[in-house]
């Protein structure tokens, strides 16, 4: 597990991680305070499962929801850019995905769009996990999801 | 697992469900959002695991914290009550507790803080799960949670 590994990084380093969940909902930060004396290494988690819930606690805007889609690069940048804005982090890691069963729209099941801000700037990347099953789906990208922490930090 | 069973009640009521976690991190948005079409049930997570988390995204008194500490029936009912005004949900449900490992000042070891807020009010609760170890006192206090949400619907 390399939740231990970023918690152990961060706390060296002295920053704090926040999270902006979709499709994981909230299992990153379930992962991180897993490790004790985490409370040193992560500020807050915002769990973003609707639209709503979206713009209204991290300021995605309206407009790149309707062009995009929830599930998409622009969204997980803007996700990540907002939860840093709204927090004491120096680091934040967004999710949105299609875990399944099941795809939506033109967009399959297993996509999944992350984003990592720092002071840097925000970095945005897709991965395409295919059909594994919610469950696996989910977990595979909190593993993702810490690993591009544990890069951006390095 | 309960979780499936709070998404069906919740879905057959037309209510959604708003968490507020601090010692669980996340683990309980996780849960529900581990059930297929549980975007019908959670509209969104906030996941408060520092003070400043608790005051800036739930509202919850800097004097209420001060007070009666963050570990305290006082703090889990601001923080189900300011989850349930900050959301769409008509339903919140709030931890906040000591999962160890080890207690904090005189509170002990597992001893964990619930608030359940609905429109008609909110309650509160304080369970001693004990010195179960860190995973377990998580996981009882998720499927806890998941209880008095049932309960509530009921």
């Amino acid at each position: 597990m390399s939740a231990r590994e970023v918690v152990e990084t961060l706390t060296a380093r002295g920053w704090m991680l926040v999270t902006a969940e979709s499709c994981t909902g909230g299992l990153i930060a379930a992962a991180v305070t897993d490790v004790p004396g985490s409370s040193r290494a992560l500020d807050r988690g915002f769990v973003t499962y609707s639209n709503a819930a979206k713009m209204e606690m991290l300021g995605v805007a309206e407009a790149t929801l309707a062009t995009h889609g929830a599930v998409s690069e622009p969204v997980a940048a803007e996700m990540a850019q907002g939860a840093l804005a709204l927090s004491h982090a120096r680091i934040a890691v967004s999710v949105t995905g299609i875990a399944g069963p099941g795809g939506s729209g033109q967009k399959p099941e297993g996509r999944v769009c992350f984003g990592l801000a720092t002071g840097d700037g925000v970095t945005t990347q897709t991965v395409e996990f295919g059909a594994l099953g919610r469950d696996a789906v989910r977990r595979a990208s909190v593993d993702h999801a810490l690993k591009l922490v544990l890069d951006a930090l390095g």
